[in-house]
């Protein structure tokens, strides 16, 4: 039975963060620091939240900040499956669990068209970084024809719920979608009478 | 379908009052404005957070603020189902959504014996208040042996992780516990994808 416990220490210290008054860019530092300890381990992340769907990625929400601030996203990634190219609008971490998962980066030119920049390959245990105005375009894919990649995203917003866009990388062309989330349930991190062995 | 959205906007407004630094019984007060709201219509708890187990009754956790400073659980009442008598330890609502659930409260006298000093019948909409030195001791059934009942419990705290106790009225015999939870998954109130209706 995997322990739900190293996901609770992450929210609970994401969550503490936020007391600090930090600038936006420091919180994602550290959230990456966090997150990097986070999927240091692949032995917490319940089977519940690990399930492929044939037809599709899945976004699976573990937590969300209860002030909308922050979101924590189990991407389940069938055998090929992939994103269109799209953005955020808001910080975003990619936290590598399970399998390899490979990002590709694009600019947006003057005459509204995309270039891809450079394709990147994630690893288990390995954290890459997204910003508005920075490197907010990519199309992101599991790197393996044959099996399931589970990468944590972390976003400095609740994800599920923000109107942002995906884009036709030839014709420049957008489409604004909200993404929402593959199950209604999310885990529970509280029950502490499981560690404690109690009645 | 039932939407989320109240239990959300319960969640929303209880974590924004803990900015305004209240004394604790003062955010029990407003607690209790908030779970009438919440309880006033019987239109928002999934099914899945409704079930009654057949051997005892269910506490399904609804969702506990990431810093433990307050829960919301879904006890569910199979026919003729109830507590033993026990304690808390922290502030705690009782927001009745559906049935009829009797609270029988107690009184403990110098030898630690206990005393039943009243016993009242909770109605849908209908809230009731227990704090630790004043009302901390009481033992709560569904008042009806036919049907399931629902209430809507809020503590000042992760209530799955309290350590406290139930007693033996007639001797005062102390058994100490945490309740933990009926379920490893608590409903996603996230997604607002749902009702913009968006793709
Ligand atoms: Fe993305
Ligand atoms: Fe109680
Ligand atoms: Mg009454």
């Amino acid at each position: 039975m995997p322990s739900i416990t190293p996901l609770r220490t992450f929210v609970t210290r994401l969550t503490a963060l936020y007391d600090r008054d930090l600038p936006e860019t420091a919180v994602q530092g550290e959230a990456a620091g966090l997150l990097r300890d986070l999927v240091a381990q692949d032995d917490w992340l319940p089977d519940a939240f690990a399930q492929p769907d044939p037809e599709r990625y899945s976004q699976y929400l573990l937590h969300c900040d209860p002030l909308e601030r922050f979101s924590v996203v189990s991407f389940v990634w069938g055998p090929g499956q992939k994103t269109p190219l799209h953005d955020h609008r808001v910080w975003g971490l990619i936290g590598m669990l399970r399998g390899r998962e490979s990002e590709t980066q694009f600019e947006r030119d003057a005459d509204g068209r995309f270039r891809a920049t450079e394709t990147t390959y994630l690893d288990p245990g390995e954290v890459a970084t997204l910003a508005p105005g920075v490197n907010d375009y990519h199309q992101v894919a599991n790197a393996f024809a044959d099996r399931t990649s589970i990468s944590i995203h972390v976003y400095g917003a609740n994800i599920g719920g923000v109107s942002r866009a995906t884009y036709d990388a030839q014709t420049g062309v957008e489409k604004s979608f909200i993404s929402g989330y593959s199950s209604p349930l999310v885990p529970n991190l509280w029950d502490r009478s499981k560690n404690a062995g109690a009645a």
